[in-house]
């Protein structure tokens, strides 16, 4: 005996979001059909409209409706000044600060070798060019305090020949091995504004 | 700053599921967007399905996909025992224990007179109607074992008059105040076979 074709369809579909289990699918399956069908069909429509329409930034690459986010649209933000971010959760987490005026990039994810994953898969290319093109004065690499991030930083930081651009690295203020998406954001914001010029490892 | 309007749509969506906080439903629904998108258009469509087509059994109101499941369509099950539960996650926790052969009912929830939840809500008519049209000799009250389910229990319990109807109460084998549907099945066989004669409150 086991659940009904649909119904097991449905404990299996929700094993795709990050946390849940066997025992939470199942409950979450019989808890919209038993409770909450309204919610189940509004949050089907939401997943269908989300994954059609939201798209990234051509700038910034964040998550966007539009083909060039609010940020990068926002002719008031210092577009000198640009923070490097693991993840468009981070991007949300320092906007909520209210500290940083520049704008982002967004390179989801960070170098994992193991994984495949190179500079290319992060755009890191698009990263350099932007700095070029848009006269950047002040690089902020915001990866995550863990060593993933660490090395994602110098990797990027290497790359930066032009003596003009200031390269820094948040302050850790943010606890080393966390992520940032889980920081406050007072922590967050001490941790901008104490960030450092890191040393160039190659010059 | 926050999310784009679609975004936020589908982060509150998630919050319909149970468990899910707003930091979780924020890191859900950027998971699927990332990396995830497949996924999150199957689910859309596992929700969109499983709310559509899966109703209930006319019979023992469990969640089914056909006017009658499985179960009470089987020939071979004994359809003079019958066990009462709360929910059709109970009904697939007494299945798995592969210990009991007989028939069901579910309640869909227990008495709770705070919340305006009385008999007829849990379709206890229905159920005191069976057990007269179908000879029921057994009824085994499989409620939960916390105070909502010993006192809806006993509410069945003393509605039913006739003497041939052996009414018994799964054995506190079940831990007291917890939930049947996260106790192991070994435990619950054990309940089932220990279960004992209700005394009846009204004779
Ligand atoms: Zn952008
Ligand atoms: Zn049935």
């Amino acid at each position: 005996m086991s659940f009904s074709p649909l119904l097991q369809q449905l404990i299996t579909a929700l094993r795709c979001l990050p946390g849940v289990g066997p025992k939470s699918a199942q409950r979450m399956a019989l808890h919209l059909l038993e409770r909450e069908r309204e919610s189940a069909r509004h949050l089907a429509n939401a997943l269908h409209e989300a994954v059609e329409k939201i798209g990234e930034c051509q700038i910034c690459h964040t998550l966007s409706e539009t083909p060039v986010c609010d940020i990068c649209a926002d002719d008031t933000r210092d577009k000198q000044v640009m923070c490097v971010l693991e993840s468009p959760v981070d991007l949300i987490a320092i906007e909520q600060t209210g500290g940083f005026r520049g704008v982002y990039f967004v390179l989801k994810g960070h170098l994992s070798p193991i994984d495949g994953i190179g500079p290319d898969d992060l755009g890191i290319g698009h990263l350099l060019e932007r700095v070029v093109s848009e006269g950047i004065k002040e690089l902020i690499l915001a990866t995550n305090p863990n060593v993933e991030g660490e090395a994602t930083a110098h990797f990027i930081a290497a790359q930066i020949n032009d003596a003009d651009v200031r390269v820094s690295r948040i302050a850790h203020g943010v606890p080393v091995g966390g992520e940032l998406e889980f920081v406050d954001g007072g922590t967050l914001a001490h941790a901008l504004a104490g960030r450092r010029t890191l040393q160039r490892d190659i010059k």
